[in-house]
């Protein structure tokens, strides 16, 4: 299973994506972790219902064909190290993090040796998929916690370590359903990370190497800090409300992608969307 | 009253402005209108409830020392000619449109001899504030009704009249407060409009000519699509999601300043921040 030049793949999902229709997403994660022929391990660890939402899995997973599809459940980090669920990883193909408690994956998981089993097969080209929770803990740094609906404020979320598979960006999920503009805004400013993105339910941005592409119902809301003239971050108290001014923002539905290395959008018939030079 | 060269003053309120304590957004109205001299109308359209909405605000107006405060309300569009309310709005200084719902405001009085009425006082330099609906109906193109916590799409908006006080525009209000960024996106693709404004709740946006101010606990979230480099509104279909690159965004808080003609940011200690010129 390892090629000589793997690409690296992530089907990041807002949450709440579509299980019994059509199943955009998750068909497109069982394709690229090889169709009738993948090898998916579900992640349980987010959650306390590991039964319940792994079984969910299993069954759209086998109803879109693939053949060999397992839960690991990991209640504490003793369970991190069994050889039955490391020897699963090393064969899987894909491998996908349900939604509960992003703080339980971490927890449980990080450092651990499944944490390096998981990190070896993402290098060797087995797609990491994760929805809601397990999409917050794909960055290095990631929102342990925070408040939706609400302007940007420091003590608006409490950031903590992530898995790591797409490090340097904040992500958000269930990001139009529940308002947090302003949660992602804060983390953004906090990280401090120059993209953030707040990823819509039954959506999900899909990361080829350096390369995003949406896929899914909503959209990719992305904020380019880059080029910003100014945040407040350093001046203000934790109570005090966030300013930041020249932040770029994108907002990307279905088939449209994003080039990680240049920041820039590619709109959804392959042209870029210049957004260094300013046109007005 | 007539000033040879009056300011144009709005005070445009995002909604569920405090009204027990400090009252900061109904003090500034109150001192710009004129303070304890100030002759005040307010202006119930909007609301179903006017005897109860109308009077809480007396209650706040007169504890803050307004003189003179009454109540115009109208149901009809007849009501909207009575000689009476024609009488207040000529010596008014300060006029005060309650929130409800926006289009109740415009199906009552636009075009009508009220709407005259006051536009004239708003160009002798009475000051026109609105909460809510009342802060909808500011631009000349408003945002009827729509659907909050969503992605843009074009279905999610339903734009009209508004009362023009604040033309080229697009406003939002409760906007943290209902993830209203996807509603406030739509609309300014839609419209189309330069400059999105999103106001929170018990916050607001006090314009003085070109200048606005942001006062209140929560902020302003502005999107300037001028420098934008593509919309899709041209391309898709009533149920399709929008997709915007490279619009800019500010959110401001209280003290912060933007420049309706420069469309720049001004800091909470009075310089630019130049948002024209990228600085990564």
């Amino acid at each position: 299973m390892v090629e000589s030049n793997p690409k690296r793949q992530l089907v990041i999902i807002g949450g709440a994506e579509d299980k019994e229709g059509d199943s955009q997403i998750l068909r497109e994660f069982v394709r690229r972790a090889g169709g009738t022929k993948a090898n998916i391990v579900i992640m349980t660890a987010a959650t306390e219902l590991p039964r319940e939402v792994g079984e969910n899995y299993i069954r759209v997973f086998e109803r879109l064909g693939a053949e060999n599809v397992r839960i690991i459940d990991t209640e504490t980090r003793d369970d991190a190290s069994s050889s039955t669920a490391l020897q699963a990883i090393d064969k899987a193909t894909g491998i996908f993090f349900t939604g509960g408690d992003q703080a339980r994956i971490t927890s449980i998981l990080k450092d651990t040796e499944i944490d390096t089993a998981i990190h070896k097969r993402y290098g060797e080209g087995a797609v990491i998929a994760g929805t809601s929770a397990g999409a917050a803990v794909m960055p290095d740094k990631m929102i342990v916690e925070g408040d939706s609906q609400t302007n940007p404020r420091i003590e608006t979320v409490e950031m903590g370590p992530g898995m790591g598979f797409l490090p340097g960006v904040v992500i958000d999920q269930h990001f139009s359903q529940r308002g947090r503009l302003g949660r992602l805004i804060s983390a953004l400013v906090l990280e401090p990370a120059v993209l953030g993105f707040g990823i819509d339910e039954n959506t999900a941005m899909v990361v080829t190497d350096s390369q995003i592409e949406v896929i899914g119902e909503g959209a990719v809301t992305i904020v380019d800090e880059s080029d910003a003239t100014y945040n407040n971050a350093g001046e203000i108290l934790k109570d005090e409300p966030l300013a930041i001014c020249g932040a770029k923002l994108h907002i990307l539905p279905h088939g449209f992608k994003f080039d990680l290395k240049t920041r820039q959008p590619i709109l959804n018939n392959g042209s870029v969307a210049n957004v260094s030079v300013g046109v007005s």
